[in-house]
């Protein structure tokens, strides 16, 4: 017998998603998202929703195009400082040391210190309450030499991504393999 | 400098969600989906998408409801069946050995062995290309006494949620905590 706990946002796990967008003046920012991720395979889209409050949901209306930088375990202080500060009082990249570059395919800006990073133009906008969810869809995915495997795709144990808890706001490590998809299961076919 | 991998879905970390639904004559159903997530706070809404070929679609268009059970690495295996049988062709939960509970606020059953289940009531669908995404709105949180922390909130080690890794579909186990939120980033103000 389970217990009730209300309505709550209780879902784990949840990425620690970096959104990469350029203010009015052209001042690159960026936002620490945990309410977001991919939405679709074909186009490839990710979402992200963002308050109206939040100086990255004007920068998305105007430019219509976001980064999505992937927070590990070697930039947690960055990734929790861009949580923390806004960037209407300051330039989160020169405060946290972060090496801004400009997106090769869209208007938004994302930091060289994030291992893996998406490209993304905007597609859909969604009113749902205190959040608005923006959906992008991916247009390239950029990674370091440093976090592929032998076939050429990120591998999630050399990225070491963040796995964020919400109930206890706390950003965890991804552990070891406990099992393989579309294997585990077939004993049971 | 970053390689370019192409317009791909490489975002990690991923949930793996067990969508429960009901089929038209009544049979439970569960789905496993990595596309999903929390996309708004009040109200709380919580998004899966689906590609409109699968008996998930259906049975959450006519019922207009389902729930979000978190897999974790006490059920990988059933998880991962879940992901490779259709409900079409096979009772999932008697194939897999899963207890059916009915929902108490929505139209939709869930499977006693996940330890969170959050039900839903569907807000908003939006076709997106090959997936179709679904808003629900989460009408009640449900979790077992077993993983609750000290002060009543679900605790991620205690629930050992899997962790998906789309690039080498791999399910991970979720590691040790590595920083607090709105803690470890006040050394950069």
């Amino acid at each position: 017998m389970k217990q009730s706990l209300g309505a709550r946002t209780l879902l784990v796990p949840t990425p620690v998603l970096m959104v990469g967008t350029y203010g009015p003046t052209g001042t690159p920012n960026l936002m620490n998202a945990a309410w977001g991720g991919i939405c679709c395979s074909d186009p490839p889209c990710v979402t992200v929703s963002v308050r109206t409050s939040r100086h990255t949901y004007d920068n998305i209306v105007q430019r219509k195009a976001f980064t999505v930088g992937i927070a590990n375990e070697a930039t947690v202080v960055e990734a929790d400082y861009v949580g923390i500060a806004s960037g209407r009082d300051v330039d989160k990249f020169a405060a946290a040391g972060l090496t801004h570059v400009a997106g090769e395919h869209v208007d938004a800006p994302y930091a060289a210190e994030f291992p893996l990073v998406l490209e993304c133009r905007l597609r859909h906008t969604l009113e749902l309450g205190i959040h608005t969810q923006f959906i992008g869809e991916i247009v390239d995915v950029k990674a370091d030499e440093a976090i592929l495997g032998e076939d050429g795709l990120p591998d999630i144990l050399k990225i070491r991504p963040l796995v964020y808890d919400t109930a206890h706001k706390g950003y965890h490590a991804v552990g070891q393999l406990v099992g393989k998809a579309f294997s585990a299961g077939k004993k049971l076919l």
